[in-house]
């Protein structure tokens, strides 16, 4: 079953991860039970979450819901056959730990509605370790935000090996109806796409650092200010297609040999917990003291929705 | 001489790189010489930049001036004396040729008042290779832009170990002055920053497509929709101090050990005109045939207009 509209969503487990989710799912208009295995947590999610709607209304990000009318679609359930009954997309967000995963997994295999699809949240583990005793594996799968995803739109989404195709289309289709951009995993590894490439940028970003080329702040500002621009709307392969006349085939024949002297510099592996992370430390805390962290991740959402803002004007009047 | 407001600038070489920066200098009010060895291209050059002045000033992005007082500000050389007298800063754009970069610089050591900057656009040629055998080597380095520099302000600025440490402060003031953003380096090496950190990120996201696990289409998805989000105005250090609640250090203490395995995976080079060109081409063809390149520069160069603007808006209200 695809999960349509009539039916529920559920979330279980309620921490940051599962707040979001419901938030992001809730003002499409979507009903969404709640469920975590300690009593009080639905009742504080809900109260984190009315705080944020009213800042996505501000910036028109509720699909232009009301706060109250996106507040009243979330259900905060007491047991969890309450909670799966009537979903037809089940997305946990336990906590990362594959013995806790497996045995959740179980039950909500054992007490979903069978044609359900049951995603994990997780960052880390792949489904086929989160899924492999299940009688429901073929409807098992990994949906990994990046969070918070009513702000970031990307979700990858990971089969095991014996994930059915129909359940990885269907998923592709709910993803897509609830605002979010599924990016289609064709099989599993550690990392997903998502932190192997982040990893990538990050062990050369440490190395720059590592050997006296550069400070800290300066990366980031060469990334902020430079390359990221066109990678925050065509990413890294439109935009090399778009940096030689004959496209990106062109760009390969000019660049490549370029490239391939770099990686033999780059191949020796950087402790970012060794000398680097002093220099690195000192740049950070000298631009914000650690007292200030919190603070600074309000005005990182706070410009998130800014730029989502942006991105939706910007899509609908110059398309992509 | 930090080149002052009152002196001009010289832009030696007015292909895409040399046209791109007049407009980037002209649109704070500075007077710009330009010299092409080509007779006719400055003439070429100025029509160009006419055409994109109407545009840069639809976007607000001409520093609330109008694009005829910007174009005036242009002057067509018709000497490379003519063109350095008065300059202060001389930013050479000549073709990317270590023979044509260290002539082209031994003129502009001869000619050019003994106290002018002399910057190349290289994106590859070490400083040091262009002004070694130069009676004035101390004021010579790199300062290479984005393409284009009046949409991306990042411009790294890369000494040769003879470049002196008042032309690097001098440089770094001027380039403020004119609205980019300096990224200094400390030392040279090839790559400078960005072909390294973008170097990093594309050699995994070929390697992602080669080994069977995503599609062009769902990496560039995955970096536009969700990494570079982030990305685009705080950085990769930033972005992941700001993602575990202590900090950079808890960070690195809690993903550490995963990312070390990811690189353990991610050691063998992938050969990008090996067999995943197929994919990664036909991927790219499908969104967008060869013959609509050229279109899609425009739109994208529209995007970043658009970008840079709410950014500027962003930046002002929500400081940074």
């Amino acid at each position: 079953m695809t999960p349509s509209a009539e039916l529920k969503i559920a979330v279980i487990g309620v921490g940051l991860i599962g707040r979001a989710w419901a938030i992001t799912f809730a003002r499409t208009g979507r009903h969404v039970n709640l469920w975590d295995p300690d009593a009080g947590a639905c009742r504080r999610a809900k109260e984190f979450i009315a705080t944020i709607l009213d800042d996505l209304a501000e910036n028109d990000l509720l699909d232009g819901r009301l706060p109250a009318d996106v507040l009243v679609l979330i259900t905060a359930c007491t047991t969890l056959e309450e909670a799966l009954n009537g979903s037809g997309w089940v997305q946990e967000c336990g906590p990362e730990k594959i013995d806790v995963k497996r045995a959740l997994f179980a039950r909500l295999d054992e007490l979903s509605h069978p044609d359900a699809i049951l995603a994990s949240s997780s960052s880390a583990l792949l489904p086929s370790a989160i899924s492999e005793d299940l009688k429901g594996k073929h409807r098992c799968l990994v949906a990994h935000p990046i969070n918070p995803p009513y702000l970031i739109p990307a979700v990858e989404v990971v089969p095991a090996s014996w994930t059915a195709p129909e359940i990885m289309t269907a998923a592709e289709l709910f993803l897509t109806s609830v605002g979010q951009v599924p990016i289609i995993m064709k099989k599993e590894v550690d990392g997903f796409i998502m932190n192997r490439l982040q990893g990538a940028l990050l062990e050369e970003a440490f190395r720059l650092v590592a050997n006296g080329y550069a400070s800290a702040e300066d990366v980031d500002r060469g990334i902020a200010d430079g390359l990221a621009l066109r990678w925050s709307f065509i990413g890294p392969f439109e935009t090399i297609d778009l940096n030689a006349p004959g496209g990106i085939a062109d760009y390969i024949q000019r660049y490549q040999p370029m490239y391939s002297e770099l990686f033999e510099q780059m191949r020796e592996r950087v402790a970012w917990d060794g000398p680097v992370l002093r220099d690195v430390l000192q740049s950070r805390r000298r631009l914000l003291p650690e007292s200030d962290l919190a603070d600074r991740q309000v005005w990182r959402d706070r410009r998130l929705m800014r730029l989502r803002a942006h991105k939706s004007e910007v899509d609908k009047e110059l398309s992509r």
